[in-house]
């Protein structure tokens, strides 16, 4: 149906700051990140280069926010760049100048929009472009919760659509290819998507023309918008903040079983960042501070496995001037990488205590991943190894062929990410 | 990919007894109704009769149960039909001579079965087919909170399956082809399917080798649970029983708009039988008694409309000898039925206040509906006949042919259901 | 124990502005109130005048709200009243002159709050009382859902609790006698109550020494908190905003019910104000617009008798200068006022469909509450005037003696509110 | 007022068979129970000896039931003892010879019931005493979730209330003198007290007219619910079974805090039994097996001082045969006893992340538990010394003074009870 959203026809894979600096990150550390990719990266799928949240601060160190603090806001209400952190951005010129550094490399650029106006705007009562009403008129008394910066946008008055407009024509103009939108997949406080705002969002893009991937934060999202989400967006987060813990890891498989049947071009449930290799710089969140991923090698395959098999943007969270081998191994593999980008359907299939196992069709190949997820070393039962209709499968990570009349073994919290061989 | 179910590669369309005759249908009413579906209805793709709960309760008078009387049962704890109603079960035959006399007509048979465990087999803990274990031995103290016949099984034992093994197997002996589960699809007390014996019914359907379609009540069914019900199920239930009010219908719309995306060959999500025509004979459930359903005209046509255009099963509800005109028009329309078999994807695209919209598409050709869910008679906004790709659609209730540039009238709760003409 | 309040040792009873000006009540308009109370109530124990909601907002004109408009500030940020509406406030006076006003009256001066800081503060980063920080320093980012001012105030740090001394010594220094704090004993969105700010509040008036009543808005107050309340507020309320609806009256039962074993001295849960007489001058909330209560006379009574008989604050919501004769005489019967003040324990002691019946009991009376909640006029069954012990009950709003082998007639949605005669 | 219930005075005193002996324990066990009790604890207040569930089922054997097992019953569809278990009982004399037992020693006599009609009368269609109505005529279709014995009675027809008559004059035969009633204060899943059975049963005790004390399980009993259970029980469970793990304690300080305005003569809410000394004989229920208490000394400390400062009933769940020096002075400390039996009000007055103070207050004194709920043993802060009206107090357990110009220590889980000295 004409519906499909166009954008986006394979899953996202890039690098978001987020992981690494929080509310924080500097021009000359996206342009850093910005060469690495194009460098080692980019001939693998790796594309989007992506600021995070509050660049228009300038004073932000770290994923605390500082609550009330003045931002950079240009005459119509419109964040801007914090000149201090982006020199580029000085006389006006927003994100154009870091946008053309990044295109240059073969890359797309994205950036964090808060869903709303911002609350310094309605209280001075600036002006909004395209219309005589002032912001104090299109804003409604709903907040973020967890972010002092933005009220919500009235969008069933004329003039919020405009608003919102104004914004992704300002953003199409920095040449952006990318947003993501906050404080809008779910509430805290609302407990549930705001929906209507979204709507606005999703119809400024279509308004300008340009190709921007829609990217909506935080989840959960809830399954009852599945269909309005699909319509809508291009990804959307299935669960809080995800971190280097285990448990975070585990309750994923819980999401991804729900929403596989919403996995489409143009539609990738989103299971949020990858926290792997060097993480938190200058991020407090997670729990982890400046340190390497707490996730072991076989947590991190179990990861990798299941992004790729349920079809979840790839965005890596880790730095990438200093990359060690292992890290960027995982993800290089170009037998992975070629799985997930051929899915064309994909569902659990198996789910008791110790092992969870998905299978996935491409046009022409079949794939299984059996999760060991209980905390012990085992052989994956016999009758789950009659799931897989052949002989013999190829171990996709570590590349060796495992007939069937063998013991395959799979380590604790680890996986076995398989094609099937004939 | 092979987890697909096989049967019933479009949805089921017969008739059921139960909003007619409740707990309380006899032999002779059985037949009476497949004669007239045989004769009236067949050619148009209705085939299954189906026999609705208690089938084994002698006393059985209406839709409300008598707590705690006896059933008929086998010497395997298994129910077996009522004899005084249904003569032609007697001497052990069960149901085998009413299904030959279906099928002599060219239809297909379907029962009601309610998950678990007779109570009176565990109090009086009788034996089942092969095993020493007893009914004692496998019933947990679990309960169905409408109707007092059963306890929950334990299949977590190998005699828990092997009972629902030996149900299913006396069922494809009588030749059933479709089996409505109760208390199982959503529990009012437990909060959640009983997925374990869902999972024990398929798996001993499957072992059975008869095609016999499977169909979960009542609703609602948890959206979390989907993709289960999809591996395991061909129908269930989308709400607790629907009977002929319009809250209960306007209700519908919500639902369907969410289970969509899980319509496919195999899977059928259920809106539940049509309380249309005449209906009430002995049952007093809804409220209604014995009568001619309650919803309009232009209700009906929207039931219809939403039933069809989502892919749900067709299950009349009312009584075919003494069907009316307009009722059976209603039920054989070949150009709502066409478009019905041949959707391959469908979703709610619009929803506000008074106006809902659907698009459907089949391999060749695209569909509208247009429901009117407010008080008025009203014109279809512009902005959403703009939906329409193509210049003309034609009504497919009426016949006629709309053109874009004119006025498309809707009644109040009616529908405007199209097919795209150019 | 000594941590009773000892403020409010009967229930207060005044007069509240809310019901007929919203949030828009006038200088001259409290006088005149003021002037008719002292007048013809104050010699059956009614005392308060409560200034209600946003006196501190110049265009303020009903119950609904400006958003983000500015308020009246004064250099601390403290909120003062809008000096076009209260003119004696002029030249930094505040409320002191309209307060020296009630007083010398013989009646006491009540003022509303908001929870928090201005959000206006907050955003222009304005000074605080005897300290350095400011205003954005003790804010924090949680808000009111249905009004647009303020933002919670951080009482875990020192100048957060000096913020509120700050404000509670200006009332006091006003001569403020009742304080009527909101958004706090219930939130919309972060349900549960502030107890950390009303905590904070009762702090600030032990310390100013001054005897304020605190009560406590919106309901519903949680009953897990009921404790809490006791120790830190006199008042608090049990529902959510009340008007002159049936269905809001009935449900009254159920709250007043839980409450029952919390009310003493001091300590007097809170059913609302009394939307009595002529209401909604320039209120539009509650539906009923500029007219007199929508309220039967039955209706009435039976209102008067559960507020009283289970001790709630009497709050007239009606306008003073016109009130009509019955309505005067409902708020003056010195029969039911005397039960009002000597009960010294109350409880529901039956429900059910059609009846529920109160009893209570002073140093030397019992007094019962037959409430007819049905919708036909009906004599009290036999087992429910079994409950009286006695052989008659003087019912209390007609002076008439009722002898228990008489039918003891009462009204629909009417009372017969009784004391034991002998 | 003429409500109150009149038995238990005081909070009642005495031993229960649950957590030593589950559903399984003997006659000569509970008289040998008895015998020490007399001998040992009877001074001191103890006085009821309650035998806990399933006394009719000859092979209870353990905290685990056995599902769907006989259970000895008389002519009229009553539970009567198993004589396997209670010889005694034989020829029909029921439990009137271990209750003459009892009594001789001057103790009183308790027993358990569940709430309802056993099951297998309901499906044997058993006859009922003094009605020509049989046991599936007054059952109804719900039942317990853990215990699969009964199910539920109508007591909306007179013959429902009968049947209670029924137990409970066979009860008053056999001497009883406390009745703990299961399945009835909390539901596990119908979410609510099932409070008309409450009601039917009270009511069957006061017809009745031997005083017998009514204790509720399980909880938690909800809070709305709480002048209905004042109204019509002696006491009821605030939680769900209580064992020997320091999260149930620490969550019993919520419920207690919750709870305690509602504590009065006749009216004790329940923290259940104490699991102390030697216990799990022949229980698996809380993990702990046959073995001594998993609380340390200063956790029995802070759980007497809890249960005795709130007015908890105390029924010891350990042996008491063997009972070891250190618990049997626990139970017979008399400064505490003596405040326990003479508190009039309590209440927590202050909570934070490690201390927990409560106050109360008897004719004549005052006192105070500091609770040390953190895992460091800590002096008790100034601030919360100040709480304390006096310059010193007698620490109850261990029978020093404690000046206020000292520090207070208290062990982590430890707790100070103190009278204020003057």
């Amino acid at each position: 149906m004409k519906k499909h959203l166009s954008y986006a026809p394979t899953p996202p894979m890039g690098w978001n700051s987020w992981d690494c600096f929080g509310a924080s990150v500097r021009e000359e550390e996206v342009k850093a990140h910005a060469d690495v990719m194009a460098d080692k990266l980019s001939a693998y799928g790796w594309e989007y280069v992506v600021v995070d949240i509050q660049w228009s601060e300038p004073e932000a160190s770290s994923t605390r926010y500082n609550d009330f603090y003045p931002l950079n806001m240009d005459e119509y209400s419109r964040l801007i760049p914090a000149e201090n952190r982006f020199p580029s951005a000085k006389d006006g010129n927003g994100f154009k100048p870091l946008g053309d550094y990044i295109h240059a490399k073969g890359l797309k650029f994205g950036i964090h929009m808060m869903r709303g106006i911002p609350r310094q705007a309605v209280h001075q009562n600036t002006a909004l472009k395209g219309t005589d009403k002032r912001a104090r008129d299109i804003a409604l008394n709903n907040i973020c919760p967890w972010n002092s910066d933005m009220y919500g946008v009235n969008v069933d008055m004329p003039e919020g659509q405009l608003y919102y407009d104004s914004l992704i024509e300002l953003y199409a103009s920095w040449g952006v290819d990318f947003i993501k939108v906050d404080d809008i997949a779910d509430s805290k406080i609302y407990h549930d998507a705001h929906k209507k705002e979204i709507a606005a969002i999703q119809k400024a893009i279509q308004k300008v023309g340009r190709p921007m991937v829609l990217s909506l934060s935080p989840g959960p999202a809830a399954l009852k918008n599945g269909t309005f989400f699909q319509d809508h967006a291009n990804m959307w987060r299935l669960t809080d903040d995800f971190w280097d813990h285990w448990d975070a890891l585990y309750h994923m498989f819980d999401r991804t079983a729900e929403w596989a049947p919403y996995v489409r071009p143009g539609n990738w449930p989103d299971c949020d960042m990858l926290p792997l290799g060097h993480i938190g710089i200058r991020a407090v969140d997670g729990g982890g501070g400046d340190n390497w991923t707490r996730f072991t090698q076989n947590e991190q395959y179990l990861l990798m496995s299941l992004w790729t098999i349920f079809g979840s943007p790839l965005m890596f969270g880790g730095t990438l001037p200093d990359i060690d081998d292992f890290t960027l191994k995982l993800l290089t593999n170009t037998s992975v990488l070629q799985m997930y980008h051929q899915i064309v359907e994909r569902r659990q299939i198996h789910r008791e205590a110790e092992w969870i196992v998905w299978e996935a069709q491409s046009e022409t190949d079949t794939y299984y991943a059996f999760f060991n997820v209980s905390d012990y070393k085992m052989p994956i039962p016999e009758e789950l190894k009659a799931l897989v209709e052949g002989n013999s499968i190829e171990d996709l990570w570590h590349g060796t062929t495992n007939l069937k009349d063998e013991a395959w073994m799979v380590p604790s919290h680890g996986v076995l990410l398989g094609q099937v061989n004939d």
